[in-house]
């Protein structure tokens, strides 16, 4: 088949009347099943939280879709740190647990939103925005997250800051937070969490 | 304020900032927040299942957002019927139950897509398309739904077909189902079913 | 050529252009002309309609253009069953005969709109509402539709339900239209029409 | 109703809902019938050709649905001038006559696609481009034509370079054109067209 | 890597996060860097200006990023003659010089919106619109310009309209600027300018 | 004029059209001009930089053309500090001086890409990716920034992080830094900048 007819087809088909313009009817969208999402993850790393994506790299029928999901799992004490998606808003629901949640406006108002979600609530955070979530409850949380788009993107801020591969220059951190250069340098050197960094 | 600089606004900031620039700061983007998702919808009606949405009509703030979810639930046999929804894809999740769900797909090949899904399970279902889900287990089941439009719309064929007000020609069901008009007027008239025609 | 060079055309040229970017002069934006559209459809079937479509497929120049016709011809008494289309919104516009039209709109109203359509007469039909037109002149119809998509998609509601393959489970259609098994069944058996199913 | 609820609606809603919305059910979706298209438009001026639009301006409810149409005639001689939309591709096909058409396609190659289209022909026009039609046959022609958007906008070169209001300076038309300003100043005081300056 | 995957990668990644994707990580990113466009185009032309681009086509990283630019070198008296972009609005900076500028409005009005920029003057043109500048100061001018777009492409009007290949037949021009054919001739042959015509 | 067509017209017509189908010739299309954006920003605070937008708040014409721009200036060591755009990618240019640049990918690579530009190179910046710039040279520095959205919103890192208001909860910070609560409360309490807080 043709490039330029595959491209034809992605640009305006859903994905599965794509696949089965390739002539294969064996198999036929099953790229738009994924089984597993009631698995906890695993949260036994320090901070005590895992995000399990179903994107269109973990199911590929959500091609042209713009829409996926997630699962965040969280143990007592557990958080997912300040993150923002570059290409989708969110909508967070509480499945079980209680969460301390929050996010932060543009600027000039850099107002925080923040609340305490327990089971069956639902908070969505416009695209772009940096948010949290905090177990703050005695037991394990799990919240389910959606995103209009089929790879919203996930860049946590602390890894993006201090974790950068190479690093950001202390000089350029040192000036944007007004600390000192040491300080930076011990930041930058105690980041290892690459947990939810998937 | 203007109506031309709401309508500016609206275009292109997210719900959140939008509320802020009318000035008030008092209750800044409660708009955000939804609760009660964990309450079981009332299943007891024919159907057997009930949907409860948090579409752009329930949570205000998903305006320009793009994302909404709902919630299906379905007791013992219960079914959500054949539908469509107009304006966003789907993906859904069993959280607890088993359900059986499919979808066809668009002419020519009016492929039926089908599975018997179980608790984690995930299926993707394209815009526009078709589908159902029918409670195969022995307890209650329950399916978050997400969609990439903070309005998807529901069209509920049934509904739509047997009972629109005012009704459709019986002549024309009867030349479409290829059936004679009294069994066109049996199913317009028996139908009357609006518990999940939210 | 490369494929990352296509990709990146594709995403943003019209068909024109690409095509010249890969650097065949020859047949030069060829793909933009169709013939032949003046040609009634073959109406002798039992719906007594027709349907050509010019979608993308048909006339690939249409490819990132966002838009599509078709011809759809009508027999005396001759319907175009009730459909949807998932990806674009429509105007039909009757050129020919008297065509009695309608569309219902989604939960919870299911209100049809409905209008007996004389030559010259338009109407617009919102995307994804299932809509109908039905021959009810005594000479031949026409009309020409247009869809704001390449690939509006067709999904013929009868043809869908009743005609899938493998068929839809008849305890869900049971269910669904709140009927016995045994006439879903009637109804699947009876179900053969394949003519606009295009 | 608040404005802040219309601006919701309008954002997301087919106009038809959205009417439904402020609830008047009188007249409910009127706004998406017009009549009289199968009148031909007055092709007596120095054209000899005559537009009739239904863009958004003239059928209210094609608000959101991304798709207009517009008939065109042609007198014998008659000649819809080198025009362009700003906001849509176009498909044309043509109903009687005979058409030579054409576009040129943009920077470096100015190339001219033309042809000369029968009865039944379809010509598709991408967005933004120039194009020009002329009917070469004995009697009338007709043709109409559907765009992807609701208002696509019409520009007609001449109008817009020569009887700008007011006049483009002289002194830019003469460098542009590399013409001497006497011909300019005479293209422009020879041209008063406002036929299909719709 | 598949083709599918690539075409997966292409409608919702950036550029940069695709080509990662493609395993190689020298070099990564470079497709988002450009230089030079401190140097001045050269002006020796009968136009007296030289647009200098960065679209896609030179900065390949520009692939769905939505957004680009162009430099615009004027010398005393050039020009950059009327012109259209079929597929984004503009805004045009004056950095140096001043520019007399003007965009003329859509069908009905054609009105000139026009205006003596100075340094530091920003004028935003709709997307579509016949738009010019012209160096009206005593030395040379510079304008920078940006897209909303990453091939917003460029139709100047007189090369469109008169340096056509092959060209547009005389008899629609005269018809259309109502002049006679020799004129016709006239402003078909003198016109060979191809500056701006990249 | 009422609501419904003002919806109508904000939702396809550019802010030109849009504005005289309010009936006002007078001032038609003022909004479009925005002068003064060769003037400095006063870069004599902290960070030595400032951020001059021209946002559709600034200039309301840029309603619906999808692109704005600001100006950049940096004193002699000055910073834009590390920040995201919500809604747009963006690319700057280096009008004067040499800045040091940099953005980082999102998970899982958070990969660093930076570069020293000189006067004349360009840069493109994906849509939400965290990016800095650093003037590294002797003198004063200016760099231009376009954006593909007519709201890009900008989130300061550092402001959003540890200058919210009220602040996020040194537990959050704590966990998420991997620091202890005395480090966050001296980052928060030292932190008061809002020079580019637009």
């Amino acid at each position: 088949m043709l490039i330029s007819t595959l491209l034809l087809r992605a640009l305006s088909c859903s994905a599965c009347q794509w696949k089965s313009l390739q002539g294969s009817k064996v198999g036929y969208c099953k790229g738009l099943f994924f089984p597993g999402l009631d698995k906890p993850g695993n949260t036994s790393n320090p901070l005590g939280s895992k995000v399990t994506p179903v994107f269109v790299m973990q199911l590929s029928g959500l091609n042209t879709l713009g829409v996926s999901i997630a699962r965040i799992d969280f143990a007592p004490g557990g958080q997912n740190p300040p993150n923002t998606h570059p290409r989708a808003a969110e909508i967070l629901t509480v499945l079980e647990g209680t969460l301390y949640v929050g996010f932060v406006t543009s600027n000039p108002d850099n107002r925080l939103i923040s609340r305490t979600l327990k089971k069956g609530d639902v908070l969505a955070i416009p695209q772009g925005f940096i948010h949290f979530q905090q177990n703050v409850g005695y037991g394990n949380a799990v919240a389910p997250a959606t995103f209009g788009s089929q790879i919203p993107g996930v860049i946590t801020i602390a890894n993006a800051m201090f974790g950068a591969n190479p690093p950001i220059s202390d000089a350029v951190h040192a000036k944007a937070f007004q600390i000192d250069k040491k300080l930076v340098d011990k930041l930058q050197s105690s980041f290892w969490m690459i947990i939810n960094n998937f």
